[in-house]
């Protein structure tokens, strides 16, 4: 839990003044750059060392077997594993006859700093070679968010002391040669050699290559074009062989001379398109490309960071090391969507291989619901991305025996990948996550021509699934039986709350979209029936409460359950030293799960049920996974728990910087960053929209000067700045808006801020941890 | 659920009139031959055409990976597989230039039979060739019980109407290619060639073959020796090359001359013994087998098997049908277990590859009992195999975190090859029905040494399992969490009433004995206060109870569950197509779990319960499992349905004949062959023994003149012969034993017939069962 040293403190980047190859491949992560069509780990320009080399275009996935011990009916028989596809970030360079390596000779000074602000990662080094050559070499490397086929590397070498013979080989490589995947079921599956060459050539300074994947029909192309600048001898070549297109610059540079290479780099991929289609569009990306320039591209990626910001921004008066942690957690957020159009926004972004590269329901529930707020456009594309997977869904549900569409627990293209139902297939809350995400995009945006295109279909084909899913008890009350909630040590229990909660949301919201948009609910065939089964079905739910304890059981029978031996068994996370037998009968939970329904359902429980709940779970929540600290200081803030939720807040948005969970190697927690902002703005900011309209509860977190956030609500973006005493709204731009303050109503015109005093937290009651889990105070930092 | 037309009905044996190809899988398991060590199918002399061919020794298996397509802490790594060791029945023939093969020429006729008292497979076949030449072969075949190590084949051939040239070869085969693997979660892995030839030779009539696996570390030999009778001009040689010994005999026979071969075949494996060791172990037993020569293998065969008989025959006057297949269930348990000693009893037996010859839980709740009644020997061999693999359950409870012993859902050695956990590990039951049949043997046979020794400590490691998996509940109950009981259609459930009532007794049962052996509890390091925490869990064990419907729930919250919709979804078996997600959380139940725990806990429910109970768990239970008839039909008697009793017994007896599940080809069902018997005498007979002694209530089944049966307790064979007014006991041999009959006291004196009135049957409510699943009432066969 302790930052590595190497690591700078700055409010807008993330600074590296030190190389440690120990966590070369966690840094590969935190540096990674990505669109969210494009990513490019944050390897070493010269590809080698590495950790991890990677370069994933969303979609872009392989086909294999999935196995099992025991085969049942209805596993899904194909697994689906990101690619790594052609790797366009590799500049390699010979000093006189030493190849440029930091593993050898001297590395004099190394520093690298990714800017949330320029979107742009530099580099510079300085380095001795074994024979005492010394070069200066400086990169710059972006994927462009306003072109979004396109990245570019700016690399240049400079002799210091002596003359030096400089040769820049720069190359497109695919197949790469992997590091064989670690034994934890979170990481990727291996594949081998999985692209096979279709065409390549070179001519001048450009080269390109088309490959496909030899299963899953995929075909994929990357070209490259480069601009070279340097003294008089430089000479050039381009040649293409195998697996390789290759670009060699040679020049003899006087001490102080540099030469300077701008690489530009196009990819494509289709699953129809032909090879002469993906090579023009190849072609067609890298000529507005270069058309651009870099400089053109780079001020392109300024200006449009800096209209996120403008909409996006969280400020923290006295936590630098916070805020950069929300900021760079909130640039990676953007960086796994803002591009992906008709694309999933994957667990890990575009930035490693972990988990497959599937998508989960962490994108709808923790990671739109930011988008929705900042950066509206991504939701949509990602929602419209499952929409268009609904055919896969409805295939899925009717194989299963259900109604309406099940979507996937995790996929890369829409189908399920899942390979344990009990924690994946079982957790159909999913569905529900979904209908919240419209809902939610919707009531923030006001789209209402999304909610009658793509919404009311998500709406009405999962409020199938629940009705066909559940069924009415001998009392007449709705239930959900035998389903996994989010809560991954426990699985296959009768009325989730979270679930049964969700549902009843998914289908009350169904029955009032369809009645909203008569012609569209024809069109789907629902009917004055289907719809009142809905409304019924979501006013009879059931909701388990545990009357003695005075708590909701996470589920029917979960608060009878032994609790977990938390002094005896402590080797964390348990999921790797414990059975799941043990893990699901037990009272232990991972993440988030009741907790998580009182932020998504807070009109469903009463200030004193949330109070209690929250102390019950706190008490057994072992966060075992990245998903639940964020919701943990939603709450706390709520139940009156500041520090405790401000000790939260660091947990998530530090996931990454400080690798809690030791797996960010594998690629980022785009969740959890996600989360962390969430836990600012939902948690101390006190944020929610349900139908009732904007609701903001601030309070300034303990030991901050300052705490302000902006948010974009119906077009319209506020800026809410929280002091100890009072919170101060503007509505920046467009039109009037109401919001409520600590339940209080009021009117914001635009650009008129507007200060409100902030009530006295509520009294709080005394709660704990399991021994040893406590969140880090941020005080004692 | 129509019997094949080639099969004939007869009281002792199983006989074949004629040759259909597409049952040729079923028939060689239902011929298969077997004494429990080695195991022969009945495949045809000539190996081919075959089903599946098979030859297997108790024991030797072949490790594999075991694949997960997600893995998790606990998981078996690798997995067993009962290998095709070395085929010692081949003897082809050569008439004249044409292979003799029953797919060519003309099949004039064909017979086979099975013999339940001689032990024998005896075949006769006339053959014309394709070129006209006809001959009669005739072919005896056995697996010795008396020499355990021993089969041996008396083969004839016989000229009919012209000379012929007859070439026999006589063969081992290693390696024989197995047809590829159906793809059913209950048929074998399919292992490649998996033995390794170490050394092989021949002289004269001799040869043999010795071959190790690669992974399992076994070393398996098989040797042959033969007597030849034939016309003057026979010749002999033998030769071995790869995996082939072979020894071909030569004549040519005028009409009605005959070539008879006596092969004799011995086997022998071992883990740790050497090369040398295991020729001259192969040897020996075949220099015995020559001794006795075959006349006297017959001889003894016989012998042994009227022994067998003279304790465990069943008669029925009345259903001939019936008649043979409970002789053919009852000898096939015989031929699973007799020489067993030191190894499982598989859930095929040694008659196929189903289930990768696996051990379950129904070794000891189905196929024991009736060992236990019939023939305990063979129940004390498999109990002590049970104890041989202690090590490796007490090993498998600690890496689960539990203490005691955690014996494997499925297993060769001992080691848990179970690959999907919700039914495999949590079906932790198997050790309360291991501690229950240690307790039963011990009831019946009065075996205190046993008990002092082996049973001790497998009741004591038992107990201290569950005292660590159950806890107590907030009422001050013992409470078993997160289990899955006996029905596969239901998983991981909290406080299954099966598990809870079988663990009752196994922890009161451990306390009993060690208190009784406190020398060997003080070895054990049973505390007093040990032994006080076992009484005090088995006095406050909770059994879930559903006041308003009047019965017990299978489990906490069972009848809650959504009722299987069986209009609509009645595709069987249902786990072929529906998926388990579905199965587990609706009320439907694959085989007796509830009814189960009736007859196993007899005491723990009332009369009333009881009927209410079956009536409730008989409209549910889809019998998907060949474990449930049975069970059925023993429950059904107590609550006075005895016409479905009946169609019960016939569904169980004939489950293999009949092929209900349509998976003889794999090999027969022992246990539900065993509970087809356990159905009459526990059904029918009302045979039960608790610590209260022996209880017998008999009735009559319907439309039989009369039943009779007999088993032997404490060592005291007892004839009970049923008619419809009156029943009468025998005491064959022995001392004086005490009985009850339908509740009244009763001495038996030795060969002193007791007739006693048979009270009316009670009560009965009316059943139904899930349309389409009412067995086959036996008046309509």
């Amino acid at each position: 839990m302790i930052r590595h040293p190497a690591f700078q403190v700055r409010p807008w980047s993330l600074v590296e003044s030190a190389l440690d190859l120990a966590v070369l491949a966690q840094t590969e992560s935190l540096f990674a750059l990505s669109n969210g069509h494009i990513g490019w780990r944050g390897n070493l320009d010269e590809g080698e060392p590495h950790g991890l080399p990677g370069s994933y275009l969303n979609g872009v996935h392989e086909l294999r077997p999935q196995p099992y011990a025991e085969a049942g009916f209805g596993y899904p028989e194909s697994g689906q594993s990101i690619l790594n596809v052609i790797n366009g970030k590799v500049m390699r360079l010979l000093v006189d006859d030493e190849p440029f390596d930091i593993r050898y000779g001297e590395l004099r000074a190394h520093r690298r700093e990714l800017d949330f602000q320029t979107g742009i990662l530099d580099r510079t080094v300085e380095w001795e070679s074994p024979a005492g050559q010394v070069v200066r070499v400086s990169s710059q490397r972006l994927v462009s968010f306003p072109q979004r086929a396109i990245a570019a590397i700016r690399y240049q070498v400079e002799a210091v002391d002596t003359a030096v013979r400089i040769v820049l080989q720069s190359e497109l490589v695919a197949n790469e040669q992997l590091p064989v995947a670690a034994n934890d079921p979170r990481s990727a599956a291996a594949l081998g050699k999985a692209l096979i060459l279709e065409d390549g050539g070179s001519l001048d300074a450009a080269g390109y290559l088309v490959h496909r994947t030899e299963r899953s029909g995929i075909r994929v192309g990357a070209a490259m074009n480069h601009e070279v600048d340097g003294p008089a001898d430089t000479s050039m070549e381009s040649t293409t062989f195998h697996d390789v297109a290759r670009t060699m610059v040679s020049a003899t540079l006087a001490p102080g001379e540099r030469l300077t290479v701008v690489k530009y780099v196009s990819y494509g991929w289709s699953g129809t398109r032909s090879l002469p289609a993906i090579r023009d569009q190849l072609q067609a990306a890298l000529t507005l490309a270069r058309k651009s320039g870099w400089p053109g591209l780079c001020e392109a990626q300024r200006e449009f960071l800096a209209g996120f910001w403008s909409n996006a921004d969280v400020r923290l008066d006295g936590d630098l090391e916070l805020q950069q942690a929300v900021r760079f957690g909130l640039f990676h957020v953007l960086q796994a969507s803002a591009r992906g159009e008709g694309r999933a926004v994957p667990a890990k972004g575009l930035t490693g291989p972990g988990y497959d590269g599937h998508t989960f329901w962490d994108a709808e529930t923790f990671v739109l619901p930011v988008l929705t707020l900042t950066y509206p456009a991504a939701t949509k594309h990602a929602l419209r991305w499952r929409h268009s997977t609904l055919p896969a869904a409805l295939e899925r549900a009717q194989q299963l025996g259900f109604a309406g569409s099940a979507f996937p627990w995790r996929t890369i293209d829409g189908a399920e990948c899942s390979g344990y139902w009990p924690a994946g297939t079982a957790a159909f809350h999913i569905n529900a996550d979904i209908a919240a995400a419209v809902l939610n995009y919707c009531r923030v945006t006001g789209d209402a021509d999304f909610m009658s295109s793509y919404g009311i279909e998500l709406l009405v084909h999962t409020a199938r699934l629940w009705s066909s899913l559940g069924h009415r008890g001998r009392d007449g009350r709705f239930r959900i039986d035998g389903v996994t909630g989010p809560d991954e040590y426990s699985a296959i229990a009768d009325n989730n709350v979270y679930t049964n909660l969700m549902a009843q949301q998914n289908l009350r919201a169904a029955a009032e979209v369809a009645r909203k948009f008569p012609v569209r609910a024809k069109e789907l065939e629902v009917s004055a029936l289907e719809i009142a089964g809905w409304a019924d079905a979501a006013a009879t739910m059931y909701v388990p409460y545990d009357e003695k304890l005075g708590v909701h059981p996470q589920s029917d029978g979960f608060t009878g359950h032994q609790p977990w031996d938390f002094e005896k068994n402590d080797c964390y996370p348990l999921l790797l030293h414990y059975p799941y037998f043990d893990l699901y009968r037990k009272a232990v939970v991972k993440q988030a799960d009741l907790v998580l329904a009182m932020q998504h359902r807070p009109d469903a429980f009463t200030d004193d049920e949330k109070t209690r709940n929250f102390a019950y779970y706190e008490a057994i929540t072992v966060r075992d996974s990245s998903l639940s600290a964020g919701t943990q200081a939603v709450l706390a803030v709520e139940v009156g728990q500041v520090e405790l939720a401000y000790a939260y807040v660091g947990e998530a948005a530090l996931m990454d910087i400080d690798d809690l969970e030791h797996n960010t190697a594998d690629g980022l927690h785009i969740a959890a960053l996600a989360s962390g902002w969430t836990a600012l703005v939902a948690g101390f900011g006190g944020l929610r929209v349900t139908d009732d309209g904007v609701c903001f509860a601030p309070r300034l977190p303990p030991g901050l000067d300052g705490f302000a956030f902006r948010v974009c609500i119906r077009e319209t973006p506020i800026r809410v700045e929280v002091g100890a005493e009072s919170a101060t709204y503007t509505a920046l731009d467009g039109d009037q808006i109401t919001i409520r303050h600590h339940g209080t109503v009021q009117d914001l015109l635009p650009d008129t801020p507007v200060s409100l005093p902030i009530p006295p937290a509520p009294p709080t009651r005394p709660v704990h941890q399991p021994a040893g889990r406590s969140p880090q105070p941020r005080h004692l930092r």
